[in-house]
């Protein structure tokens, strides 16, 4: 059976101006291979309702789940829970249960719930909270979209707390053979190699090293058995420049 | 007069699967940001020829400029070159000025210019090279689609080929005024002062240092008198925590 598909759906004008570097989706990427769920599209939105309600729409209908981090925050450019309930039709408010958290969180921290941070009570209709171990204010599923923060070490905490709730498929497994030709001296037996083995990916990475050119062959599947062939077949193909 | 608007089309499997962490956005989010082109959205896709096609298709119909990077190689999974011409129906071949390039680049190495590296010699007709001074196989732009490769070496050199072929706007200006409150109590007059600058961004990012929080406010405009304004009523905001 094959895995489940996913996209991703990065949320932020510091993104995209080049302020700050994306750390969520490559720590995503890698958590999704470990449990079997293949990531097929990562999308990069910035503080826009329009923008996020329809890339929201269009992800969740073409993938199995959907992640996104971004935009929950106590601040007015924080408009990522209200597009995601605009993106399903969903009627959206300030809930009792994330109220609740919320103000357990600032009493014990001696800080008002005030406007602003009752903002982060808002969830949808029917949602799922996400807990949040670190800074308290919770994430949220709605059918398959997943909703949180953008903060780094909050965002891992949320995958965390989400990824169990999920059915993955088979583990995305990978080996790599360095190859010390140059990538267009590999590409030909390559070719023919992937053919002859429909079921695993190969990517070439080419690199330069003290001035000779080279490349990494991954071969990603999920059987063992077949990984191990390929492996085989490509030292077989440039021996003594493979390893 | 708004500045022109752009998407960037990441292509490659090794992004997806976590195996490399692309380095290509930052720099170009940053660059973009610089000569005032306004990036609005990334999309990151997998090797595969249909998600190509169609993501460029729908980005060069949606924005001013897109910038796409990986999968110009020689190898079997380099297909980003055949997916521009076919999302724009434009016929691709070997093009002569093309192989001019590359035989001169592997005669100059001593090696041969084969079937597989002649790839990179397949051009959309009517698509202007972009020049490649690190490794020679160039890349081109099609329309308002600039094909540039993954390498991150080369992908910078491309760019700065690119952009000055270019018609930029305004240089998106900023300015960061470090607030030591909690982003909940920055956010009621945050979102006051947004208000009243329609014409600037206000991005607020929280962090939090030796257990107090805080949040650096980024504004964010074309006109220097304008965000200077707005940095002055930012400290008589937050008197004594704001610099």
């Amino acid at each position: 059976m094959a895995n489940p598909t996913a996209a991703m759906l990065v949320i932020g004008d510091e993104i995209l101006s080049g302020r700050t570097r994306d750390a969520n989706m490559h720590h995503l990427t890698g958590r999704l291979t470990e449990v079997g769920i293949d990531l097929k599209e990562v999308r990069v939105v910035s503080d826009d309702a329009t923008a996020i309600t329809n890339a929201a729409r269009t992800l969740a209908a073409e993938y199995d789940e959907v992640f996104t981090s971004g935009g929950i925050g106590p601040t007015h450019d924080d408009i990522t829970a209200d597009c995601i309930a605009a993106a399903f039709d969903t009627p959206i408010d300030v809930r009792e249960d994330a109220r609740a958290i919320l103000q357990a969180h600032y009493d014990r921290q001696g800080h008002e719930l005030n406007e602003a941070r009752l903002r982060m009570a808002r969830i949808p209709d029917g949602a799922t909270l996400i807990e949040n171990p670190v800074s308290a204010a919770p994430g949220f599923s709605l059918q398959n979209v997943h909703v949180m923060a953008g903060v780094p070490s909050i965002f891992k905490a949320m995958v965390e707390s989400v990824l169990p709730t999920l059915t993955g498929g088979a583990p995305l497994l990978s080996e790599t053979v360095r190859i010390d030709r140059g990538e267009g001296d590999i590409a030909g037996p390559l070719g023919d190699l992937a053919a002859e083995f429909p079921d695993l990916g190969f990517g070439s990475y080419p690199f330069q090293k003290d001035g000779r050119y080279g490349a990494n062959v991954v071969v990603r599947g999920t059987s063992t058995d077949a990984l191990a062939a390929a492996r085989a077949r490509l030292l077989d193909l440039f021996p003594g420049d493979a390893s």
